[in-house]
């Protein structure tokens, strides 16, 4: 997961910020909110805050929750703390995952866990975690409540998972799914549902359905990057999740067409505990020929014309349109 | 916080049995409740669940919770759900905290991170966090929820707390108290204060005062067992919050008495990485001359009275009297 916001943020901008244009303004207020809610008068919380502020990413979760409250042009005050709740949710989140993987980097930033300490990271993500609770809970409404809660206990589940996918041979396509679902689908869904309540419930159903397949094509989109990066003119090794053991949709959906010999290299990386980068090379290319890439890149488009079809039965309007182009957004990122 | 539990145990076993008396049938049935709470499908969270149900406490929470809603006899059957959830989140507070200190044993078994991963031990606390409010929120009841999330951000204010809490010559009572409040006196204040509104509401008030200044004497007890294990016959080196740089309530009530030479030998423990176990008997003899452990003693009587005093309100009945039994088995577990 490390990787999502870095890769993503760069090209993507422009259209990003046609995005958010129907919810700027509370966006905007939404920082302040944040801002709020994680202020300590502890000087070790206020110094861990005040960085993860500045590596603020592109509070893409919240623009969710806040298209999806605008969606009948009368979203509620309260979606400025529900969108507050979501990206805190997100980031509690993010500061766990690089310490489970010890980051050094993410935005272009130090991680907490390298720039304080391993203790501080678990400590301050239990932190923002709790925090958000009692956003959350001061907004008392139970309906989201049982969402974000449910959420944050999927989110877990795919992170438990993610370690369980290690296993190029046995780790099949559904259970792929299952994990992308749980760890990345299910907060975009929770932030389209719980923002449909705060000013648009009878589109509950319809925004849970298309955040869901928003965050399916979306990390498909992700997994892909791994893949395709290398051949960019940057030079970089990549293939960052082959390095780390993990499997993903372009290499499940190349292995059924690989030769005796591919599958052996490809055996020959998952068993190696810190493969070398020509070893990962190499099977990058081997998924490549055997049509992993594409396979995946059709999966992605599926779950976009899905994400698509949900928006069907909304009334046409700039917050639609958004909605929309956000698709367009999660699929183009670098690619 | 790691030692609580293994140090507490065996010598008080039957002192606690009697208190859980007027609950023992309800505890029972929080102990399947939890197990409900943590029961996936995924395989790898079941086998780190149930080794943690192995490893149960004496689930001395829940007591307190069971016997607050018990005041008036008649509890609510939604305490026991309660219980559960208060359990829960001090099981996942101590996973973090043997992840954060690389603890290797609890109540004599393998911890999570040392059995399974440092991994599986951050998301697994993320993962009992996020059930315990599930059961939480599905219990519907908004001032409940609000005690529970507000003493979440407090445990992590705690252990925060805890991280900057090492500095012998400027670490003073008053932080020591807000320190020991925030990380153990919180949670048994709220598991008292939200039991009483499972059935005496009337009493919350009254009840969540007694649970802060038991909390407050458990913790001053654990502290001073950390200097007093040590002339104990079992040949321990003991003194593990010194060899820690934990600065507690004994070293602080003996500083103001202790001779120069004393006190640089105290800044020369603080100042040793690995300090050995002869520096360490050195500085709890100083601390035990200097009256440091007597101190703590009078401090910890004091909160006990409190404890005590909170109670007068309440009628008399069996659990009046096993709460006032509890003070006492706070007071003398190994001491």
């Amino acid at each position: 997961m490390s990787g999502i916001a870095t890769r993503a943020r760069v090209p993507a901008t422009a259209a990003l910020r046609d995005i958010q244009g129907p919810v700027a303004a509370r966006l905007e207020d939404v920082g302040s909110e944040i801002e709020r809610l994680v202020t300590d008068d502890l000087p070790l919380i206020q110094s861990v805050s005040s960085h993860l502020l500045l590596m603020r990413g592109k509070m893409f979760r919240p623009t969710l929750a806040l298209l999806a409250s605008a969606v009948l042009d009368r979203p509620e005050a309260r979606s400025i703390r529900l969108g507050a709740v979501v990206e805190l949710m997100h980031l509690a989140t993010l500061v766990h995952d690089d310490s489970v993987d010890h980051s050094v980097l993410r935005r272009g930033l130090p991680t907490v866990n390298s720039l304080f300490s391993h203790q501080i990271s678990v400590i301050m993500g239990d932190f923002l975690y709790s925090r958000a609770l009692i956003g959350l809970v001061d907004m008392g409404d139970l309906a989201i409540m049982k969402i974000i809660t449910d959420v944050a206990n999927e989110l877990t589940i795919g992170e438990m998972r993610q370690l369980a996918a290690v296993d190029a041979l046995r780790f099949g396509e559904d259970e792929y799914y299952q994990l992308i679902r749980n760890k990345t689908a299910s907060l975009m869904a929770a932030a389209c549902e719980s923002g449909a309540l705060c000013g648009a419930a009878e589109y509950r159903d319809a925004m849970a359905r298309y955040g869901d397949r928003l965050g399916m094509a979306f990390q498909i989109a992700d997994d892909i990057l791994d893949y395709t990066e290398n051949e960019a003119v940057t030079g970089k090794p990549g293939g960052l999740d082959l390095k780390e053991h993990k499997v993903t949709l372009p290499l499940i959906g190349a292995l059924p067409n690989v030769s005796k010999g591919s599958r052996e290299r490809i055996e020959q990386l998952f068993a190696d505990e810190a493969p070398a980068d020509e070893l990962i090379a190499d099977v990058i290319s081997i998924v490549a020929d055997a049509g992993g890439i594409e396979y995946a890149r059709r999966r992605g488009e599926q779950f976009a014309h899905d994400a698509e079809q949900a928006l069907s039965v909304l009334p046409e309007s700039p917050v639609r349109s958004a909605l929309t182009d956000s698709i367009a957004y999660v699929m183009d990122r670098r690619s």
